[in-house]
């Protein structure tokens, strides 16, 4: 083990209005004994917190696209939630020099995703995080979104920790708590919270060879016309199919008239965060993703 | 049969991010086809733009709470959505002496309800719809929503019309559009179209003589703390189990330190709109109804 996690954080709130996370991390701060353990520190914040008391995912531009290192040090990016990330930066990173080992950024999907664990970088610790969590939580699905950028180029606020994660999920609505995805959430929490422990102290127990997992392609946008406006959604038997293979003419889309439009790529995909209602605003319909093995020596 | 129905309205957007009854509207408004009967004129409108230009409920307040005939006439309410309501009301009303004879007003909720029809008067014509609607569609439920307020006192907007009833289609997480959930939303107001054309046209077929229904009695709260903030959730039990049987003594909160709160009532009650999302700042966890039938003589 060549470098040991020392200080954890675990923030909520970095959506506004997805509360699982800010009432998680109301209950852990209220009660650190939950995530305490004995070879490093935690720290828990409210990313967002202004954005929440608005009821939105945030007030002016996604918190969760603002963390390129080129933007935390572009003076001239100054709106609300472009400073919260420079605060963010100053409190946990600084990115790429990070006081914070490791951060675990608590979402919440409107789309049928369940547990999932989101991983933005390869590496040895990211894959034995995978073969933990999934080897503990068999429900968790094992998510490697983008982990063909840079660190510096990734805008997530998890990417300001030396080591960081999303834990995303779903199904619940923005502004609703449900019992079911609360628990999930504190569930996947924990998991990673013991993996940090056992690897600081050498205590791992024999993980899986493989474990099952998929990759971020790109992500699709719903039917528009010239005008930018709508003309269609997600087909009924692919909404909350988020995992489910999509074949080449498998249909993707019904346009408002009744036409069908069938998927037309030549490879099966494996989509996620279908019809996600915080993509309203960029009409995105789903993301699409490969499936992979994580492998360890 | 005494009054003719000849002026229908069918109003989407009475809170901007119920999508359902939005897109609706527009499909609609671009094929009069769909809505056109022989025996009535159909008018549609948005009732909110601003607030769903803003992708919210609302801006300033809930512009379903806002048709009492005595704030329709309060010059002291000015608000954007108090504003909006006067517009309305002169465009469709005025309340008590309206132009419109039949307004259907189209809603989603993030809760588990299908497809529910919501009557909020009683009376001859409202139980031969209910009557003809379940008959058409076994899957909708029939809801008389605070039928024990004099129609001046009601404060939702269909109650402008001479007859107004609310098509209510859930679970849609806000600013979502589910092709299932729209399917239902039109299918819904379809019979209830087909119904005024029979109705008006002398030709309604043989209808069921008892028909079954919920009826409101009142609505229950978050479990919350001096402050106001909320200490617990929906038990999960209940969770997506809208109209199912809650019985004295059965699971109903759970609070965040894990203790449960029974159902402290003594009699059988059935929920509706648990864990709404739109109910998020009057912390309102569900209401309770109880079970009627509908008597045709």
């Amino acid at each position: 083990m060549t470098h040991p996690i020392r200080t954890v954080a675990i923030v909520g709130g970095t959506h506004g209005n997805e509360f699982s996370g800010i009432y998680l991390e109301k209950r852990y701060r209220e009660h650190p004994e939950l995530v305490a353990r004995s070879s490093f520190s935690v720290r828990t914040l409210i990313a967002n917190p202004e954005a929440h008391k608005a009821n939105k995912r945030y007030l002016h531009s996604d918190l969760n696209r603002q963390f390129r290192t080129k933007d935390l040090t572009d003076p001239s990016l100054t709106n609300y939630e472009q400073s919260r990330a420079k605060v963010i930066n100053a409190e946990l990173g600084p990115k790429g020099a990070a006081k914070t080992d490791f951060i675990i950024d608590l979402h919440n999907t409107t789309s049928n995703m369940g547990p999932c664990l989101i991983l933005t970088q390869a590496g040895a610790v990211y894959n034995l995080l995978a073969a933990y969590v999934k080897m503990k939580m068999p429900s968790a699905v094992i998510s490697r979104d983008e982990d063909h950028f840079a660190a510096e180029d990734h805008a997530l606020l998890c990417t300001v920790g030396t080591y960081g994660v999303i834990v995303e999920v779903g199904p619940q609505p923005q502004s609703v708590l449900r019992q079911d995805v609360l628990e999930q959430m504190h569930e996947m929490t924990q998991h990673i919270l013991d993996f940090i422990e056992l690897y600081n102290t050498n205590q791992l127990p024999e993980l899986p060879k493989r474990t099952p997992a998929i990759r971020y392609l790109h992500s699709i946008k719903l039917p528009m016309n010239a005008q930018g406006e709508r003309i269609g959604m997600v087909h009924k038997n692919v909404q909350d199919h988020d995992y489910e293979a999509i074949h080449p003419g498998d249909p993707l889309f019904v346009l408002f008239d009744g036409t069908v439009l069938p998927y037309e790529g030549d490879t099966v995909v494996y989509p996620t965060f279908i019809n996600e209602a915080a993509y309203y605003d960029n009409n995105l319909a789903m993301s699409f993703n490969e499936q992979v093995w994580i492998e360890l020596p």
